[in-house]
């Protein structure tokens, strides 16, 4: 089947860089895109147009770092410190997935706010609850979000939501098991973090991930505390990562949050291994955890992804989070010196990197699956003098909000 | 006329403290607060009630630093460096407001969208047109926004839009002419900042100033190179301060909009003549100027309120102003150890105080005429248990955005 989508074309075919094609056409072949092209080829000539007119056409946005159990308290306790914040607020409104009416309302909720606010694909920490992270697989399938889906392992320092270690590996296999049938995300092994997982439980995930071919995500070098935390906790490894790998779960598209406290040679070590750091700015900032070194990352080759880290961060909508990423990044820039993220490099972050790390294109790669935002922008100001399309697209992910959305393209298909 | 409004009050009666009266009532007498009750008296028992249900009733957000003809390039050009900026965005744009058909658009399309984010008074910057800035007064106050705007002066380094100075001077005489017959807005003395005022145009300014009685606003300590150049351009004044003293406009109720790199003696200097800080941290961060010190400013005894500083800031609404002064104060507390702003010192900056400007009262005082906006967060995530009025007003003020707001109550009328 064909589809063919007229509008004004925007993306970040690679890091730093925007193409445009005014008044452009996407067409689509089974949702696979096909060509880019801007005029309308003869061959589609009597094709149906799905014709968004004045309408920007981007990229979706990809969301690699959030916790589902945690949508519930967006926005709350940020005036909190972070073990209060975790105690107060955190761990409680996790415990409640253990109910599942009430994780299937949650779920299906954040399901369709993805959704609505353009983020197509995701890797999603779930809560410790099985039965639970497969109700959250399940609306996010219904709703057309994409990507992985982690069962959370811990069994230390967890406070109600503390697992057994035998109990936890026993469910992380039950979970796996009922992974099965789901076509649009699939399954990654997920220790929440150093501090809340023993060296067993360690482990038996790394050999899990081993044996069936899984991916990892995890937290790493978020605060000062933490950080000596594990240091005390592990007097064998002289380096937070090295734990990790110590236990089989640092290696290629593993994914760490934060990395705020990465030195050079975590860095490299991400770099060598084919770790991905997942830059969580607002959350960053929320904790008072610091602001993460992006640009030495990237310059040491470390691939680098944006989270939402709902609900250390307060926004879902990832063009905030990339607005959150560049405002950071100038902070960091004003401490360091180091260069901030301009908004073409931060939005190929926020998207175009997001879709590279599960195997989609930078930008509209033909080939690929669409996924993609239509963005009416016709609510914003009035320009001073028109507008190119570079500034209509900066304009866009400053401004828009889930009501300037028109459509929203998850595997070709069209969800909003 | 006796109107009654019911549903859960909040609001900021002191710096740093929050009072809630869950299913209160406001009862007002032509739109002036006569009380807060948390049962409706029983004199009041036949009067009809607008009744918000659930709803949040919150007084209203006050804007003090924004500039009205710099709406249109909101969001757009944060990439560029402060010089680049101007000369590239800003000059350009308000020159446009040579044209009163464009400005009107303009002044129309803000004014509805302050009151529809829940800005009820404003300390605005309008452009250097006298037709303009008339325009931008009645269009304001045909939507009811309330509060302070100024003709903006500038006769040196200013591109297209430079004034000569005599004819600065005679311009403000004929705008404060236009200005008899205005009821919720009224003039402000506004050069734009020292780099572009000749001294004879600061002396001018000065004289009218205290000749008509009339407040003053404008710039100080913004950037690292403003304040180089005013430096400069002033070797008889040691201090940037100094400057504004010297000719008249340092006075009590004076704003100052940024005061970033205002050091100690310039801090103690606005607090003994009761000059105003106006804390922009959005647009600190996008032009990487910093981050203020408003806890040292607040300890000193100045006065402090915010501003969105509409287009170096990004956001109109006043809710994510607030929560950008909390973040930059995040982020000073981790470069300089001073305490962050909480929820309630952040909300009462960007509410009470900018209404205890104007003369009205910190939260709901009776007395005065009611300026509330009202909050539907239904949409907003499903909560992990029942919240308290103070969860719920942190959520509120972090999540919502226009299509929550209910009522916005300007001078004692719902506007909306």
């Amino acid at each position: 089947m064909t589809t063919i989508l007229h509008g004004n074309i925007i993306h970040a075919p690679s890091f730093g860089t925007l193409e445009t094609i005014p008044d452009g056409y996407l067409i689509l072949e089974d949702g696979v895109l096909r060509a880019l092209s801007p005029v309308l080829p003869a061959q589609y000539a009597s094709c149906p147009v799905t014709d968004y007119g004045d309408g920007l056409i981007l990229p979706s946005f990809a969301d690699l770092h959030l916790h589902a159990p945690q949508y519930p308290m967006l926005g709350m306790g940020m005036d909190l410190p972070l073990m209060e914040w975790l105690s107060a607020y955190t761990f409680r409104t996790e415990a409640r997935f253990a109910d599942p009416e009430y994780a299937r309302r949650i779920c299906r909720q954040l399901a369709r706010d993805l959704i609505t606010s353009g983020t197509t694909r995701v890797a999603m920490f779930s809560s410790c609850h099985t039965a639970a992270t497969l109700i959250l697989m399940e609306e996010l399938e219904k709703a057309g979000v994409t990507g992985y889906v982690g069962k959370v392992n811990m069994d230390r320092s967890s406070g109600p939501v503390q697992e057994d270690t035998v109990r936890s590996v026993a469910e992380t296999l039950r979970w796996l098991d009922g992974c099965q049938d789901f076509h649009l995300v699939s399954p990654i092994i997920t220790p929440r973090f150093v501090p809340s997982c023993t060296n067993e439980l360690l482990a038996g995930l790394g050999t899990l991930a081993r044996e069936r071919g899984l991916p990892v995500q995890s937290h790493l070098s978020e605060s000062a505390g933490e950080v000596e935390l594990v240091a005390q906790l592990h007097p064998d490894c002289a380096r937070y990562w090295e734990i990790y790998n110590k236990y089989g779960l640092w290696k290629e598209r593993t994914l760490m949050a934060h990395c705020v406290l990465s030195d050079p040679r975590e860095q490299e070590a991400m770099a060598e291994a084919g770790v991905w750091a997942v830059h969580c700015a607002a959350s960053n900032v929320n904790l008072c955890s610091g602001t993460a070194g992006v640009r030495a990352l990237l310059n040491r080759g470390v691939h680098v992804a944006l989270g939402s880290d709902i609900a250390g961060g307060d926004q879902l909508a990832m063009n905030r989070v990339i607005v959150d990423s560049i405002r950071a990044s100038k902070l960091r820039q004003m401490e360091t010196g180091e260069p901030f993220l301009t908004m073409p490099e931060a939005y190929y972050l926020g998207s175009s990197a997001g879709h590279i790390y599960f195997g989609g294109g930078a930008g509209f790669q033909t080939g690929c699956k669409l996924h993609a935002v239509v963005v009416n922008d016709a609510r914003l100001p009035e320009p001073a003098r028109e507008l190119n399309l570079a500034e209509r697209f900066e304009r866009a992910v400053y401004l828009m909000d889930r009501t300037d959305i028109r459509a929203v393209y998850s595997e070709g298909v069209n969800r909003l």
